[in-house]
């Protein structure tokens, strides 16, 4: 069994990491971190693993990471940049679930973050771990950066228009919708049931931190400067992301249908609808899964896709779970296989 | 008292129609129809009226709607068409809630709605109800067409820049997201709780009726060719609609937020946040309101809009009723004065 | 017109305090406290007002609310007992939303807050604000206490039933269900969206502060010891709350529907369903109403009572108005006329 | 692999079915039927099951069932009677999801049920099956009626303490809450989004059709006449039930919590929470348990239950597929043990 020990695990992708890690074959959870709740039983946080998990939440400080094969971070950003290197000179292979080592260039994540970086030197090195673009490199990794949902979603939709280089990337737009469990379990006014739900908005049009590190993956993809405008949404939901994406088509002649088919046609973990379809959410609910549609409205030069995933499963833990197994070695898809809950 | 008939009330228009006329100063509805419920008291399907309402659904052919000063058609698209003729050469007003009169094209409304259009000497009489545009025709109207719910989010969002002449017209998006109530009062498997709740998804990608709606308000407006791509979404929530808008600037350097607010500073229906503002859905729950920011995000050459407006008020019943205030030379606010449900 | 203050405006009694004083015509709010919003414009807090309001939230030290005819507190518990002797020695009226006033008896009140109370002698002067109760004392009271949430729609439905002496008052269960607004717009992880969303669950069956609130207007009725099981429930909405009730009938004889019939005959905020109905919450959503349905099963000796309202509004800020409307002499209904917003 | 065929695959209680023995070990699922989609794929219906089941529906007529091991009914009741006795003659094992042979009493079916029972001789030999009570007999079952949801969850919550003799049968309580999905997938106007969302409501209080077989299940426990009040009511939410039940105690000085986890210590699907829980339906959501927790509130004689299930797993097919398990002398919880999805 691989030994498994997880920074921050009272939220959203720590109690999500750990639903799948529990049902993982080949993995033991050694060790979980919370400064708040140290002592504390997993399973009087999160009664859903009564019976499954035997283990309480440690201080940081306690938590004997160093003995651990692999380490996922699921700390708020600017954590893990503090405590990787040390990790990784003991050996151990880290997945990172923030955002501390997504973008490569120190200067544009103090943009976004506010923060100087702690380790710029191994931004070069950390592996963006979206495998459907990396597999190689992260099959290699010590270090991976576990893609953010909303990047997850939009990169998955725009990848093979954009190899192909069938879209004009002067004009992307990227309008996306998540459920709540994208802001965490942190308590805040903004969240409240009261305040999100029975309501719909778009929110951070001014700049959203996931635009760079879309931009950032689009434009490894396409070897030019990318133009996106990328606009989120809050839906009244739990879980889900999906992602309508614009872009005007360079050569209206091609089958998109076919391109995305061929695109995806080895890959497990991204499902690409019949020609018409729209993706629900909840296809996704649960499971490690991007369900994408490809539309040519009324035979026109626009492109349009939406594309859809849980944003705590494909677009947080489940990747990650996914990264692991690459990382180790084993089946990709291994604990990942359990079919979305629908309805 | 002005005499009110409403044909159809048994669906969300209808019945939020009568929500805002039984608090109406000016107005008494004499007569109200349905098929399936005739003879049913109306606070019977609708308990929120009861000791507010002492009226029964009547059949159709029993509705002596000729001695209506004005009639509401809630019904489906396709009825008003049929019973409209004779209402106007009684001397009777119309506003059509349904997409009758919508369209000044026959062969397009035919196009879209799939059957013939039986009165198309109406098309171009009846008066397209949105106020923000055509305020004195309204005025002077026998026959409103009362707008769809997409269209008057989307429109009033684009007007202002079209009518500048702002922006590239060959490339708008509307990405729009509505709650459920959109869908009507009618039995479906598809807008169940079970299957709509805790789910987003895009539909009508390939086109939708609202789309040329939509354009020919923009074309009237731009006085050229429109080519918009319109892609509704349906969100779990129940009233709402969020219409998020993209286009490209033709001269960047002028002030969105001034131009925004000046064009609406006389109407008492659309609400220009302050610059950087997001509205919610919620802000309007109940009310007759459209709300509106508007965006340059990074300093760009792209403009985003945001638009939302309760669509069951100021995109239905409560615009409709806005008309018939202009149409009877009351007051144009009588009656939609309520403020919005929030939380 | 009516000079009004409200301290602690920034919560969902307040705001809905807002959205009803508002629409009312003979009151104005001239002043409006917030610790931590002084300064802040109300509509930035809460945008469904803009254009309606044109105030900002002022320090306590600040809001002179000795020059008001009549002060709200919407404040947590164990605020107003600090303020609200000074305010009436300045001949200002006083409603206070919180449960200061609620309990007549200082220990009981100590037991179930924590805290010792204040002005233990202006509880037997504070009047009950039920006006289906107590409304001749409410028109004299200088001092209302308005009840809990919980308590207005128990009360409403046990008390023909108690006042005719018709059940065993040894065994009264109470199954409360309310939406998350009543816990309130406070920063919590509890009722995050993702946490209260989709899940449905009882809390506080040890005991709930509206419990004694409860026994003592039942106490009050019945004349004699009342021993009432309440449990109340958490339900994934934002507004309403029902309360099924549960006793056994001493007298299976007597015709249930008759007697809450002529008992709310000449109430206008209390709707008896026609026999065999079963009242929705969202049938009096944004409405003060409380609306009832009683029932026998199968004839037994059990009688089976569903009371909902709206917490906000009959269960708060609604029936305070309408309490204020008493104390000033004005209609009752003044300002409290708005139809529920169904769907 | 055991040949499984469904009957009636494309409700809510089917495609739950599907969801769990895809994900089964031993399982293979030959045959689906529907009337209404014959010939379509199983996978354009529920796209979650897409790359997981390569399998469309048939028409009933060519489903050739008796070549199955064993057939689950998720029929609308009235259907299985009419198949199972040849199914039964065929050597063919069989689960009813629906209450076909839940009631032992023929009379009792035809008051309940509306139309005469088709084989009332298997009534009597169909074992109930509720595992936690009835194990060894539904390993030598033939025919076993899988629990309703409702009954499901109050029966476990019961059954401590009725099999105890330590509450007055005389006046048994059970207020009971459902999401949605419990009213299955037909289209229907009561269950929309927009009729079903952001409510709650009680329905059946006059009588509904789960009460028989409580009470049928409780006196079998009891041995002894039972009286049961048994009110449901519908949640906004999508799966889950949670049901609130009150007795008096006969004996106040036994220790409830002890008496609890001792009758279900050996129970893999039941779990009783610590001394003062109150479980979420969420902590079940898409799992097979039963989560319970007992509270005598301030210590008096009155007993408070709160159960909770996912109407769809421990409430239908997951239970289903336990039976099965056992039936087919396979581990009892084999293919049922994925961790709820909780957020």
């Amino acid at each position: 069994m691989v030994r498994i020990g997880i920074v921050g695990g009272t939220g959203y992708t720590g109690s999500e990491l750990l639903r799948l890690l529990v049902g993982h074959p080949q993995t033991k959870v050694v060790s979980i971190t919370s400064r708040g709740e140290a002592g504390t039983r997993v399973d009087a946080l999160f009664p859903s693993l009564r019976g499954r998990l035997d283990l309480s939440f440690v201080a940081p400080a306690e938590a004997r990471l160093s003995e651990c094969d692999l380490v996922f971070f699921a700390t708020p950003n600017g954590t893990a940049m503090g405590l990787v290197p040390e990790l990784l000179a003991a050996g151990v292979r880290v997945v990172d679930l923030a955002a501390d080592f997504r973008l490569r260039d120190p200067d544009l994540w103090r943009q976004w973050y506010g923060i100087e970086h702690q380790c710029p030197e191994l931004l070069l090195e950390a592996v963006y771990g979206l495998p459907e673009c990396n597999r190689e490199a992260i099959r290699r990794a010590r270090l991976v950066a576990n893609p953010g949902c909303y990047p997850t979603a939009v990169l998955l939709g725009f990848m093979p228009l954009v190899e192909a280089g069938m879209v004009d990337t002067e004009f992307l737009i990227a309008d996306a919708k998540s459920g709540a469990s994208g802001a965490g379990r942190t308590a805040s006014v903004a969240t409240l049931m009261s305040e999100a739900g029975e309501s719909f908005k778009a929110y951070g049009i001014p700049g959203h931190r996931h635009l760079p590190e879309i931009r950032q993956g689009l434009q490894q993809i396409a070897s030019t400067t990318v133009r996106l405008t990328f606009v989120p949404h809050l839906v009244p939901m739990i879980r889900g992301i999906e992602a309508t994406l614009y872009a005007r088509l360079t050569d209206p002649s091609r089958d998109l249908q076919a391109l995305f088919e061929a695109r995806y046609a080895q890959e497990g973990f991204v499902d690409v609808l019949p020609a018409g379809g729209h993706p629900e959410t909840r296809s996704v609910r649960g499971a490690n899964m991007c369900r994408i549609a490809v539309h040519r409205p009324q035979g026109g030069d626009v492109v349009v896709v939406s594309s859809v995933i849980d944003n705590l499963v494909k677009g947080a833990a489940g990747q990650a779970v996914q990264n692991m197994n690459l990382m180790l070695g084993l089946d990709e898809a291994m604990g990942l296989e359990a079919v979305a809950l629908q309805p």
